[in-house]
């Protein structure tokens, strides 16, 4: 198949070595031109352009800018495309990019592979990045059955775990175990610095390990990412965040109470529950 | 030197093995003639019995129980003592321990090895265990000079650490980087699984990765240590429970009024103090 990728990072260029080697012609865009030289050079395309018209003659586009140019992308996109081509993207939320782009192209169909690194760029590239990895797929009734199996195919041919669901279940499960770690970790280290004694504070960053490590590695991640977390999934985030100070009011409570008791009942309830999410 | 050890667990177990390498006679006592047995077996201690008795002769005695049988088991063993021997402790909380302590025995120094591991019990018991760990030390103004140089010394010989401050310093350290995380990262688990749609928790469980499996580690762990944590240091946790409630419901209201700018500010501030605590 000829198929397009509109922006040439991590994601981007994975997508563009796996599906290279499998026999499909890659036409990739980027907004700057030494990204398209790199992608030439590095193997994640067969063609590059700064010019969406290079995509004129695919039959299938994975739109992978960062999430704020998606829909900005895909309605400079569509005047170049015949109307059989199918267009898909691989942004983290999908309820508002569905909405602004089902109305815009009928066969258009919601995707998110969940296989991020901490680095980014075309030279984080890599080759079977998506094996194993959750792809989530959000078709609406009115999606084209065609539409939805074209990239099912292609996605499938990745290696990846196909999921389907609704735009906004989708945004409700990144929130909970993607988005609210976020804040959650974050919030945690900005209540350490706050520490007003000099010597407690010095005392807790010399003896910080794992536990602090662990909990706070999210929250000390890239600011813009969760800025656009927050913008984009601000509703399930907020209704995320709402339901954990719950829970979090909860255990103060017990422990102003001395409720030793519940308190351990409600630690174990955690413990147990936690193998649910990851082994 | 003549060293007794009060509690053969993961501490007390590994302590045994580093003080015998350097040629110190090591006398163990654990409630459980099975624990003796294997710590004889192992090789963690020269003698052991489950009578406190056996310490007689020691010089040092470092109680490596858990935190609620310390004091207990301090009031127990200074019956056995000659008035000389030093005594310290290896408990997570220090100020309610040096309390109850100090008044009792002269020859008392509280410290605190931040050397635990996911396992437990003498089988887990290893080697250069605290080596590059911290290790601290809560003196008195009117704790003996030779009681702190004697436990120094040893402490020095592990290859830990050292770390000198007040006990409260210690346990509103502690309660930032050890205890508040475990809470912090309990209340997540307990967030995730108040899911009410069937379909979006098990998408969540399915989509959780290494985010959600980092964040709520420490809160997915040992209940029993958890209450122990709140329960023992108390007022050092609620009040950093209480400043990460502020910094939390500061987020909320941010993502409430769309105030990214703002928003992305406090994840940079938060993601270059991080560093100040761990590499």
């Amino acid at each position: 198949m000829k198929i397009g990728i509109v922006g040439l990072g991590l994601i981007g260029g994975s997508l563009g070595f796996d599906l290279r080697s499998q026999g499909h012609k890659v036409f990739g865009v980027s907004r700057r031109e030494s990204t398209c030289n790199k992608a030439i050079a590095l193997g994640n395309v067969d063609e590059a352009s700064v010019n969406l018209r290079l995509l004129a003659p695919t039959e299938v586009v994975f739109i992978c800018t960062p999430i704020s140019l998606i829909v900005p992308q895909v309605k400079q996109l569509i005047d170049h495309l015949s109307p059989a081509t199918v267009v898909t993207d691989v942004g983290s939320v999908k309820a508002p990019i569905v909405e602004a782009i089902s109305p815009l192209w009928d066969h258009f169909i919601g995707g998110h592979p969940m296989a991020g690194t901490a680095d980014s760029g075309i030279e984080a590239a890599q080759r079977h990045l998506f094996v194993d990895r959750p792809y989530v797929l959000t078709p609406m009734t009115t999606t084209p059955t065609r539409a939805i199996a074209v990239v099912e195919e292609i996605v499938r041919s990745l290696g990846s775990k196909i999921y389907y669901c609704q735009p906004e279940q989708h945004d409700r499960a990144v929130s909970w175990i993607s988005h609210l770690p976020v804040m959650v970790s974050t919030a945690l280290i900005a209540a350490c610095i706050s520490e007003t004694d000099p010597e407690v504070l010095q005392l807790a960053q010399n003896l910080a390990s794992s536990g602090f490590r662990d909990t706070s590695r999210v929250g000390g991640g890239n600011p813009e990412l969760g800025v656009m977390m927050a913008r984009y999934n601000r509703q399930a985030l907020l209704s995320s965040l709402q339901q954990y100070r719950h829970n979090l009011d909860e255990l103060i409570h017990l422990i102003e109470q001395e409720d030793w008791q519940i308190l351990e009942e409600k630690l174990q309830l955690n413990q147990q529950a936690r193998p649910n999410f990851v082994e």
